[in-house]
């Protein structure tokens, strides 16, 4: 069907600038013209960061950008305090782990955002290295409350590795004004961009980690990385040059709506996705004052199997939402609202959601 | 230039399939109609590779492919053989003592390949876990016995891992056959795509190993990604599922044209270069009884920069050939001829090469 709808968290649909590049003829990696590309990039994935600082593109998913940023910055042995709220906090908490961090968990109930006083509680204990934190759990329908939460870590002079892959550019994030030290973020969410590509920003105070980091690595080592785009504009190992085709559109297009305007968009539609959920008499599953905006999470009726929910909303109406990931598997449904979202893709699913039901 | 001709050894140019391939609407990544995709896609492989084992496919580059082979075999400590002829050989042993194995470098001139004795007498001095080969040394335009040296290494029970990233599709390679344990390859070569998937085949023996193995891992973790693909045929972390789109297209126009027509394909084409270089008067550098049939090394006139013959190519015939890598810069042209490659673009490159000269 060509007039599916993705309305699940990342892969979005893709804009037609974004297909037509992805189409482009091929180009050498280590020409200039990639090298001015990649300059590009760099400069409007500042923007969308809030940042002054670099931003690096790495030729992998999300997942591959949380290892990068953590055995770029990290020790064996190093203390981690990872805050995990839901299935993704507890992957990067993981990879910590299998790298070798002493990782103290802090955990929220699945559902709920991470609690001030207790991420205060936890940092005061001990003396850690740093925090892991998720931006937008995408298995719960989560925010963080990032500003807040990084203050305490950044007074306490503990690095801040933020999982930002699902809310970047759908949620309001300053990484200069928050004071973020790290921030991960991923090509098919808000960006509405393919998956591929993954980013990773660090401050200075990250870098100066960076130099002292211990934990192996070699295709995601960012001080590679960096020294590459520096010198050369080069990426250290091939990268994928018709995404950064589409990069360069997809960014161009979210600058030119304004960032902050496609925080409020998002923001809007995700209003209007939970008004409309509750209004078909479902309950919503997040903490509604830490609802996500890009991803809206919902109990089916009755207890019944998600599934009875998403099965139809395909073969019936065409449009993909998906149900629960880890332990909210078979308990939870959820609908993405991110990236290309506008007010008429909301209510044609909402209106298919009714008829579901 | 919409008539860029690229003769580099990768990323060469995208066929019109690939490219409308690369074009279409996105789908989910967790749906019935992604896993499909990926199984035929996973028996395409099986195809090209000439094996009856698993091919795994990754979100990376081939240097993301080498690490997974590499951490997903092997322990920190392990003894392993190194055998490199050039900048790729470095890179796959340099990877392997990053994650802390235990390597024995066997090192050949640059420009000359592995030699059977001096392999054989090397795996007789040690007790060595896997030993690690580059079938096609794209720096220097050389193609490794890859056959002949594996064979050794089986008698001895040691493991065999093979860069094959840029020979794959364009040079014979029978991994089955010829007992290769795991073998690496990438997109953007013969494969005639984009970069950005890696491959990695795994014998019984390799998985076997894998099982055991105790490099730290996470992304780069075959084991997992073999779960996935066999008990959900879906990858464990968001794939890029255009390139999937791609792939499938790319490998479809190279079965039905035959892998062994295309290995053909390749070798004269490659005659054909050498054959051109030489006839205007310069000299081949790799050893030509290891010529590679995907790139061809050459030594610009009289010890000139081999920018002054690869600029001009460029800037005035829109050709990309490209310098040398490593301690091979400044010192050799290198023409990369796979992929779509075909007598007319060889004839033109030389037509432009002689007129350059």
């Amino acid at each position: 069907m060509d007039d599916t709808l993705l309305m699940i968290p990342g892969p979005t649909g893709l804009p037609p600038q974004v297909r037509e590049a992805l189409a482009r003829p091929m180009i050498g990696h280590r020409t200039a013209e990639f090298g001015e590309l990649l300059r590009r990039c760099t400069a409007l994935l500042q923007e969308l960061y809030r940042t002054g600082d670099d931003v690096l593109v790495l030729t992998a998913s999300g997942t591959g950008a949380m290892e990068a940023a953590l055995v770029s910055t990290l020790s064996p042995g190093d203390k981690v305090l990872s805050v995990s709220v839901g299935h993704f906090g507890e992957r990067l908490g993981t990879i910590a782990e299998v790298f070798g961090a002493d990782v103290t968990w802090l955990r929220a109930e699945w559902g709920q955002a991470a609690e001030l006083a207790a991420v205060a509680a936890a940092l005061a204990a001990d003396d850690y290295a740093a925090m892991l934190l998720t931006q937008n759990e995408t298995s719960t329908g989560v925010t963080n409350p990032v500003r807040e939460l990084a203050a305490v870590a950044r007074q306490r002079g503990v690095l801040t590795i933020i999982d930002a892959i699902s809310g970047l550019g759908g949620v309001e994030l300053r990484t200069d004004d928050w004071g973020l030290d790290v921030v991960v973020a991923g090509s098919q969410k808000a960006m509405m961009l393919p998956p591929g590509l993954a980013f990773v920003s660090l401050s200075e105070a990250a870098w100066e980690r960076a130099t002292q980091a211990r934990m192996p690595r070699f295709y995601f080592d960012l001080v590679k990385a960096r020294a590459s785009l520096h010198d050369k504009a080069q990426t250290p190992y091939t990268p994928n040059v018709s995404m950064f085709f589409a990069l360069e559109a997809a960014l161009t297009m979210l600058r030119d709506e304004g960032i902050e305007a496609v925080w409020q968009r998002h923001a809007r539609c995700a209003n209007l996705v939970r008004e409309g959920v509750q209004r078909l008499g479902l309950r919503l599953f997040a903490d509604a004052r830490h609802a996500s905006n890009v991803v809206t999470s919902f109990l089916p009726p009755e207890s019944a199997d998600p599934s009875a929910i998403t099965k139809p909303m395909w073969q019936e109406h065409g449009i993909l939402i998906t149900g629960g990931q880890g332990k909210l598997r078979g308990r939870i449904a959820r609908i993405g609202h991110l990236g290309t979202i506008n007010e008429e893709q909301v209510s044609r699913t909402l209106n298919a959601l009714e008829a579901v039901l």
